[in-house]
């Protein structure tokens, strides 16, 4: 159930000597379709230091949408993010893009490009033209392949991440034979890396969707620009993308089925917010995974502020940390939002916590003795009594553990 | 050299038994000139649950901008907050005010509230009317009844925080004497807690300055927003301020100087900054203080942007509480600015962390093992190549301490 579940594309992953553990660092995601029936699309970073693949990745998409190309294939390592490293790391990156579309008799053009790790040391060119060699040897569709691939991007994340979905037609939805288009319907299928979700401009989230839909480049971009601004764009705080954050999106056309684009964006909307939760759930050194849901907007923007303001709030992370459903912080940090922005009654606001009204009217309510914080799975939800507005984000709690991770991450 | 420093000020701190420790929890200043020659200026908060005494000294400030009413006289409380109370709290921070103003023969509205502490549960109103009564009787001129208020607003602060300035006469500018304007000069004294500092939504910072320079409530009030935008807006992240912060200014008159305005600005800005700095060195669990000065702005307000971009960040912090010089975080950060609120060329930017420039032209510079940070004091300077523009924003790094602290706090 990753990159390998919809049909007309294969992966691989491998060690070539990046991470010094020697854990699997290169993967590659190949679609397997001609130009005709291809479709690629990506969303990237809006970080001014944007790392090198991503300015060459981009490059590609616009030569992509000139009609002259269609991106079909994607190497991504970890062990080095390629950012801050001068016209030298563009070359870099251009030279591991331009050896593998050799290798795949595609052009340059047509190979994008993700790095992931420590900012501002160059690549060992070297090694990873040596691990691509190798793993365009291994490339296959299975879902093996597809974990593997999965495993090759991981940072400190401690699980890979995948998700797939099977959409129509008489599939199960749980098949391993990579197959959605046999029986008359579509497949999407997504891995993702990132752990660094409490301050996501250092994240360097990579994410790569597959699907054998038969879409155009234009369906393809929209409906992921739709899906990111309600999964990767609501997970954490304040939205801001590190130097490398990347989401490709490659369509092979293989089922043949063409979907209904806006049929097509729900569906690729699910299969990213289930990547985005796994990012949370991963994220580092965290306790609790917390959902805030705001209600009551005049407004989806104004929901969307006051959410994110909570979320950024330290003081509100570690008083889930220490399992204590504090309402006061979490009243203060939404009181920081400006009116004009999320105009609400200071008075009718309410508070809950795992379904417990602990505050009320923007005063105390029920007894916070009865919010139970023991599990891993937190709601706030805040009522602004306003409007009829909602939106929630994701994000989690700020441990020791955290901290003690960053703190140690090697430079 | 404390609030007692300038002539016509006395003070009192004392234990009223809201701190269950037995410590010190109400503070009282007074001025005692009279309303001809006084002066009073305030800066509040801007959360949307603005607390009780909050809402109570606002309404006054209002009404003596009318004329009606000189400000002479705060009742401040540690160990509760009386936020998010509702009407009740308002009555409660009415009634102390009221009753203060009773014992001194001033009007109700010439008293101001602060308090500090929990968010959500009322006063305890009689221990604190008896308390004030005790604390009434305890007034002094003198610098040990300036510290015993000073100490009385402490919260999770380490040290009380005070400063003092002595300006022109003959004045040594350090004299315990308390008189600042007998020998022609004038003085300007003051305390300030808060140490939740990471996290300024809810600092609860309290500060209150006096001085004996004859100005006028408005020239009190202009030279009070200046010294705050250079001083206590600057200290960490966001700028946003807790449900109960007050910045109060009173002046007796008593020294007889009138003081040219932009000097008294200027001098009242070196002792915000001084108390400033205080509470960042005392900040929660932090083992650096981290000045982030942007040079090479092409405006103050863009320099200042970038500059507390990069002291939210929290794998900046992070990394400065593992003694880590990592530029790219700090370029990460500084690349969520958006170009038009801080346009720079990425190709251009440097970074120079306790002297060692380790990026330059956006890459690496010097190497980072130059860097010391074994030390308290760290400066991070980045110059963006853009203009002549520059901001300064005093932080300190994200410790597990810092956590600890958050987390284990009572609600």
């Amino acid at each position: 159930m990753t990159v390998t579940t919809p049909e007309g594309f294969r992966a691989a992953g491998l060690a070539a000597g990046l991470k010094t553990d020697g854990a699997k660092d290169i993967a590659l995601v190949v679609n397997d379709a001609a130009a005709a029936t291809s479709a690629a699309a990506a969303v990237f970073t809006v970080n001014r230091f944007a790392a090198a693949p991503v300015a060459l990745s981009r490059e590609a998409l616009a030569v992509a949408k000139g009609g002259y190309a269609v991106p079909r294939a994607v190497i991504l390592n970890s062990g080095g993010a390629n950012a801050c490293t001068g016209p030298d790391g563009l070359e870099d990156a251009k030279q591991s893009a331009g050896a593998l579309a050799r290798r795949l008799g595609l052009k340059t053009e047509e190979v994008l490009v993700c790095s992931t790790g420590l900012i501002g040391e160059r690549l060992p060119i070297g090694k990873i033209l040596a691990g691509m060699h190798h793993a365009v040897i291994a490339l296959a569709a299975t879902e093996a392949a597809g974990l593997a691939a999965a495993e090759a991007i991981m940072t400190t994340d401690t699980v890979p991440k995948t998700a797939a979905v099977h959409v129509g037609g008489g599939a199960d939805g749980g098949g391993a034979d990579g197959g959605g288009g046999a029986d008359g319907g579509y497949a999407i299928g997504g891995m993702a890396k990132g752990a660094g979700m409490l301050a996501p401009e250092l994240a360097t989230m990579l994410v790569v969707i597959t699907t054998d839909a038969l879409i155009d480049s234009a369906t393809a971009q929209s409906a992921l620009e739709q899906a990111c601004r309600l999964s990767f764009e609501r997970i954490d705080s304040d939205g801001c993308m590190s130097t490398n954050d990347t989401v490709i999106l490659l369509s092979s056309g293989a089922s043949g089925v063409q979907p209904d684009p806006s049929e097509f964006a729900a569906q690729l909307t699910a299969v990213s917010q289930d990547l985005a939760r796994q990012l949370i759930a991963d994220a580092e050194g965290a306790d609790h995974e917390i959902a805030i849901k705001v209600t009551g907007a005049l407004t989806e923007d104004g929901a969307l502020t006051v959410a994110r303001a909570i979320g950024r709030s330290s003081l509100v992370k570690t008083a889930i940390a220490g399992a204590d459903p504090n309402w006061g912080r979490i009243l203060s940090a939404a009181g920081t939002v400006a009116p004009e922005v999320a105009p609400f009654d200071p008075e009718r606001v309410e508070v809950a916590i795992n379904g417990v009204t602990v505050a009320r009217a923007g005063g105390p309510g029920e007894p916070r003795e009865l919010v139970d914080l023991s599990g891993r799975q937190v709601e706030i939800r805040v009522d602004l009594g306003a409007g009829a507005a909602s939106a929630t984000i994701w994000t989690n709690d700020l441990t020791r553990a955290y901290v003690s991770i960053n703190a140690d991450y090697p430079s």
